[in-house]
């Protein structure tokens, strides 16, 4: 009951207000994250994904309707073998047009610094840099930089570095990875 | 120097947006809790205290900096053995005066029913009931009741009711625990 009403009270919440308690929110538990996969069908050969996620405990998912009611886009889906529900905007065009302005509007605390890095790479996607080495080392510099505090990454930027074009790595490369 | 920045961007954000921020930021990442220890002077043989506190990793602890200079109460310390540091209030008077009034007007989401059961956990300890077995036995249902998410306490429900105004427990009663 008690927390039916508590939602109900944000949702009417006067915009600014909703908008600020959103904001600590993410500050608290929201992630401007980047990650690499291999994709042998492009030059690259790595596929990168910036997104904007929230995640929050089943039993308290109300919240990410509240995101997903804001921002009007967005998928709230479960986090594979939890008890976690995510809310993920992936959409390059909707993190350039409605993330990103949300949150220089409505600023963040503890998680300032790790948001710009995630906009120049948001940006550089969008003018499409990754596609050239010099611009995806770049990219794999700041992810790795804004990576310093928090989990490790599944490849080292070496890693990332060094297979850039590569449809194979050599035994050498993959003898770098160093976490 | 970004982080710098936001910090300070945050304490120029009007009252109000500031303190919806904030309960944002707690709703993400705040804890209300209740501790149960022994204490061999007591008559029920158990301390309780209860806490408001803040969790924030050592890099971007500012943010616990901004809560003190809101409540204008509470300390700021290392969580032993980690890289965290903790925003605590624990004086009762300022839970009651300061903290409980707070977050009834910048209300919470997904932590307002265990918010709800805190605040009657706090008003019992300030009207002392605790120093009744029954007062007792109903703040130890209410405390395990809230932690139903979350991790584990180290009294089970059963081992706290049943050694209330006992000097040591039994063999017995020590082997009820269930966590």
């Amino acid at each position: 009951m008690a927390k039916k009403n508590s939602y109900d009270e944000l949702r009417q919440l006067k915009g600014k207000y909703l908008n600020y308690f959103l904001a600590g929110f993410v500050d608290g538990e929201g992630s401007f994250n980047v990650s690499f996969a291999r994709h042998p069908g492009l030059k690259s050969k790595w596929i990168i994904t910036a997104r904007f996620q929230v995640y929050q405990h089943t039993n308290h998912a109300e919240i990410l309707q509240i995101f997903q009611e804001t921002f009007k886009t967005g998928r709230i889906h479960p986090k594979s073998g939890s008890n976690v529900m995510v809310f993920t905007i992936d959409s390059k065009r909707s993190l350039e047009e409605k993330v990103i302005p949300f949150f220089q509007k409505y600023s963040l605390g503890t998680k300032a610094s790790v948001f710009e890095q995630w906009v120049t790479i948001v940006q550089m996607l969008n003018r499409k840099e990754h596609l050239t080495k010099t611009g995806f080392e770049k990219i794999v510099r700041i992810a790795t930089e804004m990576n310093k505090v928090g989990k490790g990454r599944k490849y080292s930027k070496e890693f990332l570095m060094n297979t850039y074009g590569l449809e194979e790595p050599s035994e050498t490369t993959r003898l770098t990875l160093p976490n």
